[in-house]
């Protein structure tokens, strides 16, 4: 089980980074994927007039990307209540001072402001561990970042079999292979950071976001040696064009290469690796995307409403 | 909207306190009467077992009570899902600090320890607001100590409308009439403090319970003096025998009336007064418990769906 907000597209970092695997998880596994509506009114109930715009663009990336809606259950989070209901009676057993030591927690607060101290942001990390325990789910891919939470719902499940007897399944993380992938200034790419390459974008907005890109600051001119190791340009080669990057390092070192070609190549590189993903998205008729979220729910929901009759019987309600 | 949590029998204080206006109610208002199971997990999750069977004998002691599931809903709080779906999408907009502030938070955890600081008690509060927004009550009989957490709600609500327009009802308090009914010993008739003259207690018992009433302890001997207003058994002639308080009061301060007397007057008076609802009760079928809730539950869900869709659209999901 796995899930992402629908807080805008699906760039290069989340496709290589986590889609990739969703594909193959659909192959593999029983899988179920969640557009995350109520997590993202933790951080902006404020501002969710782009909430239902988003899940449709985030759907038709997760579609472009290969994640076949025949192989998994797909559904907003919201539209299977067993969540919430679940969420309800876990808290009771959740002692605040557990969700006030997830590291994240006064973290984000840092970050964001005061303003997100909210009821439901504090009960953040509760709601995704409902979100996998519905469906009784024992493997969770994550990133490192994401870790503590999902070592905090292995407490509450622990604790909750613990308190009413065997019924809820502690769910394993699996980490995600690949390395963080850098955006167009260097930094991890982030929506938040505005540095990313989207599925959605055409080829000519790639090639500029690509020729905009920073590179190793200490090779100025053409015939500079370049420092591979730190230029985000040769990290995306390594991701999208993995048979040349011998060829590429020697000769950026040398100073043979220059930044301007080697970007060139990445660009048509970049654009060769999501051109699939784009005619497809092309494709797509924007009209499915609810049918598709319908039947996700109905299925989501056959496993949630036996998850939460078993939780209600253990509980003796 | 009222409730009342499944955590034993109703007693004669719930009963002229709040029961004689449930079933007032029934005539007059457009009643939802909720067992307010989910509630009673914030303090009592590590014993859940007496859940059910109280959730019965409280809906046997409604029903001995006047109060007619043909002219209200009467249901169990866990069965309306929308309550904890609403739950989830306030907690987003309620900052932590409003329901820390909450006074009877901190009180309670002083009173009954460090194992109820959970993050479902510490919403307790919000809760309840959810149970009165989703079926839109504008109206709520409550109890002085209930207020501070109506006060809350209705905080909630005007943040709500704030934010996301028109759309919650804000709920008016009407408090009791009746005063604070005294127990056997003096105090406040409560189940916390075993002082209580259950609906269910055969007659035998309430004689036994009355005779062992606390008296005003300067009146020792039988022609003495007696002061009627610190004295437990007169306050309760006040309520269930009424029309005798004038020669009552007037014999026990000359010191004509002794207690052993004034207490058998009280007990035939308690159970004349109890009588019919003993009738009642016994006449009653336990299996029309489970119907009674269920067209409760189905009546309730009717105005939470409703309740909820409007919510749900006014947030933009």
């Amino acid at each position: 089980m796995a899930g992402m907000r629908p807080t805008g597209r699906v760039h290069l970092g989340h496709l290589v980074g986590t889609l990739v695997q969703w594909a193959e998880f659909c192959r593999t596994h029983e899988a179920f994927f969640e557009v995350a509506d109520l997590h993202a009114l933790t951080t902006a109930f404020e501002r969710t007039e782009t909430i239902r715009a988003n899940t449709r663009e985030l759907v038709l990336d997760w579609l472009a990307a290969g994640v076949d809606p025949g192989r998994c259950a797909m559904y907003v989070q919201s539209h299977v209540p067993e969540i919430s209901e679940l969420h309800v009676l876990l808290s009771m057993i959740v002692p605040v001072a557990w969700l006030q030591r997830v590291p994240t927690y006064k973290d984000q607060i840092a970050a964001l402001g005061g303003d997100i101290a909210t009821y439901g942001f504090l009960g953040y990390p509760l709601m995704q561990l409902c979100d996998v325990a519905i469906v009784r789910a024992d493997t969770v891919p994550v990133g490192k970042d994401q870790l503590s939470h999902l070592e905090f719902g292995r407490e509450v499940v622990r604790r909750f079999n613990f308190l009413y007897g065997p019924t809820l399944v502690e769910p394993q993380a699996t980490l995600s292979e690949f390395p963080d992938v850098p955006g167009i200034d260097g930094r991890k790419m982030s929506k938040s950071y505005d540095n990313q390459i989207d599925i959605a974008d055409d080829e000519a907005t790639t090639v500029k976001k690509v020729r905009s890109m920073i590179t190793d600051p200490l090779k100025i001119r053409r015939n500079d040696p370049g420092r591979p190791e730190v230029c985000p340009v040769f990290s995306l080669h390594k991701i999208v064009n993995q048979t040349r990057v011998p060829w590429i390092e020697e000769n950026c070192r040398s100073g043979a290469l220059g930044c301007v070609d080697c970007k060139s190549e990445l660009a048509e590189k970049v654009n060769a690796f999501l051109r699939p993903m784009r005619e497809r998205r092309a494709a797509l008729d924007p009209n499915d995307v609810d049918q598709i979220l319908a039947d996700g729910a109905r299925k989501a929901r056959a496993v949630a409403k036996k998850t939460l009759a078993d939780v209600r019987s253990a509980m003796k309600l």
